[in-house]
């Protein structure tokens, strides 16, 4: 499983709860983060070299692309490309929230690079082409859950900005296509109204990631083994295991080194 | 001259242009930076703390508060409490403003903290009260700027959607009242229309500060002096040289470090 950063996260805490057996590798990209103001080029580059780490010094059985920018930008090429079965967070975010929503109208908001790829267009093209989706991409909103920014007058004034654009289309449900976004649901909730029911990746994500492990007969067979977690980063060690024991749990208590090839100036 | 970070180095670009026989110490809180989201009582804090610091290590002869977030928060009490005579970005920008309006309704941007002080307003009030003043704040601006993302489909979502509640309300000039957003000025303009005169705050500061000091009698009485540049930080001395002479230019080789009193949680 890999993501830019942090947000990816909240998948693997719902991936350990709903599948305590599996071995689990995450990948936080920390050292080239983040990925919302790059090319979607240069996310499809981070992301296949990434997949090809993983794949080869992990040996992982199936791969998890847990960052929506990424899943938007590179899915298809790694499914293509990839020896293991390979996931992302975009199909099963769109499935649920065409589940939550009564009326078929949702929002789904996300970076300016997943919302620009128009992936979820795609997705509900092919998985749902009878509703109707609006989308609205959200800079600045990443930057203020990595500074640990959750609420307060910033982000609140903030986040009704971005949201404008969504309000007035009567949408019953909102998926939140940024694995960040779940740290601001109530600061989200408070601009787009009761009403609006919040949905976010992470839980479907895990369930999708349930289903094609039995599917293809690849879980473990030991329902009573204790899977093994390992973290990897290409960024600082102290600050990935700070920052991140907090958002993920206690699992989370060391992380080992990884260098990319592909550097960017910041990260070099 | 002290700022929260980076920001008031156009004032002291500015200022070392206008007034090269001056000697200048620039003191940046990157430790404890970014200012906009913390409570004015704590910024006022701060700005407490700097002064004292500049006044008493340094022997200053004038303070300028070269950060619209400190000034908003803490320059009345500066004024009233320290032993030199003081000077805000604020007065100085909305007297450049009210000159480059025609109509005599202009615009002001800045962070949460320094327009929900309505520190503008008041000098709008006391300066020139027969003109009409629409203040917008903008969350998220200043982190791109130090994030070094000053272009791009990101900057131009956020800035288009933070400066919506401005359109309409025809303007012909715009404040940028922090000290950030003149690296912004091309997206901003893009925006508002180039109708709209973008006003800095920085030569006027800078031209206000010559100003205050003949008035006061105390210039440098050698013209051709050339006066020494100081630089403090208290963050991480490389970074800030690194960042900081970009912006400034040549004269900002090194800094000193200095440890406030009162740290924060994240710089403790």
């Amino acid at each position: 499983m890999f993501d830019s950063g942090f947000g990816g996260l909240t998948v693997a805490r719902a991936t350990i709860d709903l599948l305590p057996a599996e071995d689990l590798v995450y990948l936080g990209d920390t050292g080239r983060y983040p990925y919302g103001n790059r090319s979607l080029d240069e996310v499809c580059h981070f992301a296949l070299e990434i997949a090809s780490h993983l794949v080869e010094r992990y040996d992982v059985k199936l791969l998890v692309a847990a960052c929506n920018t990424a899943a938007a930008a590179a899915l298809d090429e790694l499914v293509e490309i990839l020896p293991v079965p390979v996931l992302g967070v975009i199909d099963p975010g769109v499935s649920a929230v065409v589940e939550a929503s009564r009326s078929g109208r949702y929002g789904v908001i996300g970076t300016v690079g997943t919302i620009g790829s128009r992936a979820y267009e795609a997705a509900v093209e092919r998985l749902a082409p009878h509703t109707e989706v609006v989308t609205c991409a959200c800079p600045g909103m990443v930057e203020f859950v990595e500074r640990g920014v959750v609420s307060g007058p910033e982000i609140e004034i903030l986040a009704r900005r971005l949201l404008a654009p969504l309000l007035g289309h009567d949408i019953d449900a909102l998926l939140l296509g940024c694995t960040h976004y779940p740290f601001l649901a109530r600061v989200i909730g408070d601009i787009v109204g009761r009403e609006v029911v919040l949905v976010s990746s992470a839980d479907e994500t895990a369930f999708a990631l349930a289903a094609r492990l039995a599917e293809l007969g690849l879980e473990n067979p030991d329902p009573d083994r204790r899977g093994r977690q390992r973290f990897v980063t290409s960024g600082d060690i102290r600050a990935f295991t700070e920052l991140g024991s907090r958002l993920l749990g206690p699992e989370l208590i060391d992380a080992e080194r990884w260098r990319p090839f592909h550097q960017t100036k910041e990260s070099a």
